[in-house]
């Protein structure tokens, strides 16, 4: 049984209604949240949007509205009118709990089947079932509100933007396959056969011609895809806040964005982020963190010992440096006596899945210096060891000996690891820290060339241009990286303006102009008729939307997301097509699906 | 040659300098829109974003500043220093028309070669040539003000929804294929072997969920995809204003949307909307107007004549009644005298076009009434026509006989081709008016069945549901749209909330329960659970901001459109990818093309 609304219509929302409400009649619609039959007395906890309230039913108020309360159960939805009364027992826990509304009428708009999940925040069901009913899991509080905030997260940066003149410019999303990216997911033409358009993985070319047409200050939430394998927090569409502005530097970019950043924070956290927000060089970062993007909330900072050990007798130490190897330690200074050789051993199976060979270690108590390559050392190697490290009693020295980018990732892994273990680490800190001068090239070993760190269009700094043909891993990029942290929330560069530099970048990417032409054409004939100084920013909108709703699953900030194998387990998509589908759109399929059976 | 900025940072943009900062230094940037050489003094029309300021290049203010700018060419990209003097010969023209910058600096930061097209409003360039080179053709202000405008257009529309309590929930653009639309976009999945995603055509079951869910009111701007053929004025994808509201009927939808268009009109052309805006059933205005999205601007109104010709002589009009067919005119009241045997020929062609087979008519002037079929009819028949026509010295009455659907049509485009020529039209005027009461059901020879006019989810007008077994082709749909000048702007509906009523739904649609499911399963399954009462509205918003910007070409309030084939000529998406590409996605090319060739 559906009723209609009839003449019913909503006066008020249930979280709304207050002590000041006393004697107001009003129409409340929602659902049954939980019912209580207490004899002459039914209990509905009315749920919408906005919060709870109680309704009563009684049957001296009206017997109709109460034979027709009985009925009620979890999920139905309903209408009520009633009057506002103070309540007899006040529930303090409910913003709602000083008042209860005694119904005059019911109208039941309609029934619900029993959910297959609960309705309530701590409701432990699995997530594949809360994913299949996710219209069920939206109705939580929890869940509505990490929404709430995404929206009101995008309000701030529109307001912000708007303020400061920007123009919000849409890009498309059929769009050109991108050269040297990640892979494109492709949507086969029907028009044009055998051609393809390409979802776009960022709007960069499209938003620097936006700077070539002179349209100054643009930016977009929008949506990007990558058609990658999915990591945790990784999805194939995701949103991003993509800025670029005209006649600018890198100070220029850097200060608007602090500002935005502050505000984020301020209007959502309540948090005061201090500006300016600090810089760290991306040498710097690695060096002392083993990453580029550390999290500043807790020390445990690398130390170089490689000086101390090149001519050890210890060859594990000695031979790996010789082949251009490094031997680099964290102190987790303090914190030495919570570990055990057991618990030490687990540390070392953690750094080994991070690319270590193995953990040194040092351990420095009331007894003494215990370290299983104690005898390898002389006494002054140790000594000198301890001293750089800080090391006193009470602390744990952990040391990784390998190429240069295993030490780097195992000990930048390690002392993340170490701090949340020890837990250490205050949830409540916003640790902000610009990462700059990142290189602008890494080499990449599958394809034997350097390949641009960020992309081909990044602008060298200034007095490493003439490194470009010498020694292009020397070479430091216009870029940016804005973490808070230990995540990287934000990056982008200035971008070359300038058709000779274009040229040397390009060579040294191993591309003649004839092959960037084929890759990046429509971008360099625009390049020709005058282009502004120009840069930008992008941020991972989820990502930032996870810090500002203290969630650890990028699924919770998204209405409708996908799985780790990119289903969405609601509408069960991607789906078959039929055959004549596929011959609109000529293609065939490879079969490969029956190979693998 | 290109410099860096250097130490020059902007301090005023070019449009916006008055009198009143005359003696200020400024730094300006932007590019070279004209370059006059008046030996000792270089006069550079320097353009941004905001408008065009004079510059001049005085050798007794800097000899070196003066021997560059002898350099300058049209777009170069540049940036000055200098001060604000006033101006000895003001024009007028210009809003920085008073005054003129004295140049001390000049850096040229970007040259640029002669631009295939000239950066001015009235150029007569071919669209192939500005799609190409959109980043220059998007240097024209007009160009920019038309995105500009886009831009203040969404602002306007997020501020008040926000203001209204609706939450912005983004819906993927990696979805499920659409069962009973317009064609999909499809998007093969890599890891999910041989399955597909679709673009959505609108969010309309996802926004249906989110009421389930209880977010009681979206909205989103987003985009929307339909790979069908395109006429004039579409686009492969389109930008769409969605909004969906809960515990809501017709009257509520309606009151919120009538005051956001009003507030659009208002905040951007200055024009006031009265409020309500006027109504018009469905069947009113095919009567009247021949067209459910009637401008109203004009009258030439519809009338039928079918009982007056029924037992006509004239077996054209007589025969096609007693066929199930139509008699209907259109009085060009005022202006018959402007219209000649020849060109009422020509609109004989033009309704020849939209399906008629003829054009009969009757002309009243000075010397009389002029008729091809006057022989054909009685006395009584003419006479009871013209006045049925309200005819009288000066008009032309345009009659056309045929089934129902072609006499609409085809009288519904006259009257509107008719009022072009006469140029009658004003331009000036907004005349608003909301359709209703629209058909539930139309008929689908194609499929020889019943087809949903708007979608299976739209919720009959309450005193037809009875209908839905016997008559469905009588039963009116809660649905709407509202129509600006002739353009339907957007539509929508309330939605069923009640799976008996759905199911009935299904069976009109001739769908069993088991087709219902295979098509619309998991909404299906969502609506066992609780849906409250919903509905809600979409607005093309591309054709919202070529009405807001007086454009009569979608594409020019898109910054990166498609052509009417589908192809971007900037980018030339969509291209060729290769064989690994494919590979990859497990599908092959159909080689449809080389059968083509």
């Amino acid at each position: 049984m559906s009723e209609s609304m009839g003449n019913l219509r909503r006066t008020h929302m249930c979280g709304t209604l207050r002590l000041e409400n006393e004697g107001q009649e009003v129409v409340l619609m929602g659902w049954v949240q939980k019912r209580r039959n207490l004899g002459s007395l039914i209990f509905v906890d009315l749920r919408d949007t906005t919060g709870i309230v109680q309704v009563v039913f009684d049957s001296h108020v009206s017997q109709e509205a109460f034979d027709k309360g009985d009925k009620l159960r979890g999920e139905y939805v309903i209408a009520v009118r009633g009057k506002v009364h103070k309540r007899q027992s006040i529930n303090s826990e409910l913003p709602t709990g000083e008042i209860e509304i005694f119904v005059e009428e019911l109208k039941i708009l309609n029934e619900a089947q029993t959910p297959p999940i609960y309705i309530k925040d701590d409701d432990d069901v699995s997530e594949a079932m809360r994913l299949k009913y996710r219209y069920l899991d939206l109705r939580k509080s929890s869940m509505q509100n990490k929404l709430k905030i995404r929206h009101k997260a995008t309000r701030i940066v529109r307001e912000f933007l708007d303020e400061n003149d920007f123009i919000e410019v849409e890009t498309p999303i059929l769009t050109k396959p991108t050269p040297e990216g990640a892979r494109d997911y492709l949507v086969p033409s029907r028009v044009n056969p055998e051609k393809f358009y390409a979802l776009p993985q960022s709007p960069q070319t499209l938003k620097q011609l936006l700077m070539v047409a002179g349209m100054d200050k643009y930016y977009q939430i929008t949506k990007c895809f990558r058609d990658e394998d999915l990591r945790a927090n990784r999805q194939p569409e995701f949103t991003q806040i993509d800025i670029e502005m005209s006649f600018v530097d890198i100070e220029d970019i850097i200060s608007i964005n602090e500002k935005l950043i502050q505000k984020i924070f301020k209007d959502i956290k309540n948090v005061d982020i201090q500006l300016p927000i600090k810089r760290m060089t991306y040498e710097e970062a690695m060096e002392r963190f083993g990453s580029d993007k550390p999290d500043l909330r807790f020390g445990f900072e690398l130390k170089n010992i490689g000086d101390i050990v090149e001519n050890s007798e210890f060859k594990v130490f000695s031979d790996n440096i010789k082949n251009g190897g490094e031997v680099r330690a964290i102190n987790i200074d303090g914190y030495g006596n919570e570990f055990t050789r057991k618990s030490i051993s687990k540390l070392e199976d953690f750094a080994k899945t991070h690319g270590a060979k193995g953990l040194a270690w040092i351990k420095i108590s009331e007894e003494g210096v215990t370290s299983p390559i104690a005898k390898f050392l002389t006494e002054e190697e140790l000594n000198r060891i301890i001293e750089r490290m800080n090391g006193k009693e009470g602390d744990l020295i952990l040391i990784v000996s390998d190429k240069s980018s295993v030490v780097f990732n195992a000990l930048g892994s390690l002392r993340i690891e170490v701090a949340n273990k020890l837990n250490i680490i205050d949830k409540d800190e916003f640790n902000l820290v610009w990462i700059t001068e990142f290189p602008l090239f890494e080499y990449d070993d599958e394809e034997d060339r350097y390949v641009a760190k960020h992309h081909p269009f990044t602008h060298p700094v200034d007095e490493d241009i003439e490194l470009l043909e010498t020694a292009p891993e020397k070479v430091r990029a216009k870029a940016y990286d804005i973490v808070i942290n230990g995540d990287e929330i934000g990056g982008g560069s200035i971008r070359i303006n300038n058709s000779e530099l274009q040229e040397k970048m390009f060579k040294a990417l191993g591309f003649s102009m004839e092959e960037a032409w084929d890759k990046f054409g429509f971008l360099l004939e625009g390049f020709k008729y005058g282009v502004p100084p120009h840069g930008g920013i992008a941020y991972g909108f989820d990502r930032l939307v996870m810090l500002l709703t203290d969630s650890d699953n990028i699924r919770d900030v998204i209405a409708f997301p996908k799985t780790q194998s990119a289903t969405c387990l609601l509408t069960e998509a991607p789906t078959s097509v039929t055959e004549k589908q596929l011959d609109e759109i000529h293609i065939k399929l490879m079969g490969n699906k029956d190979v693998e059976k």
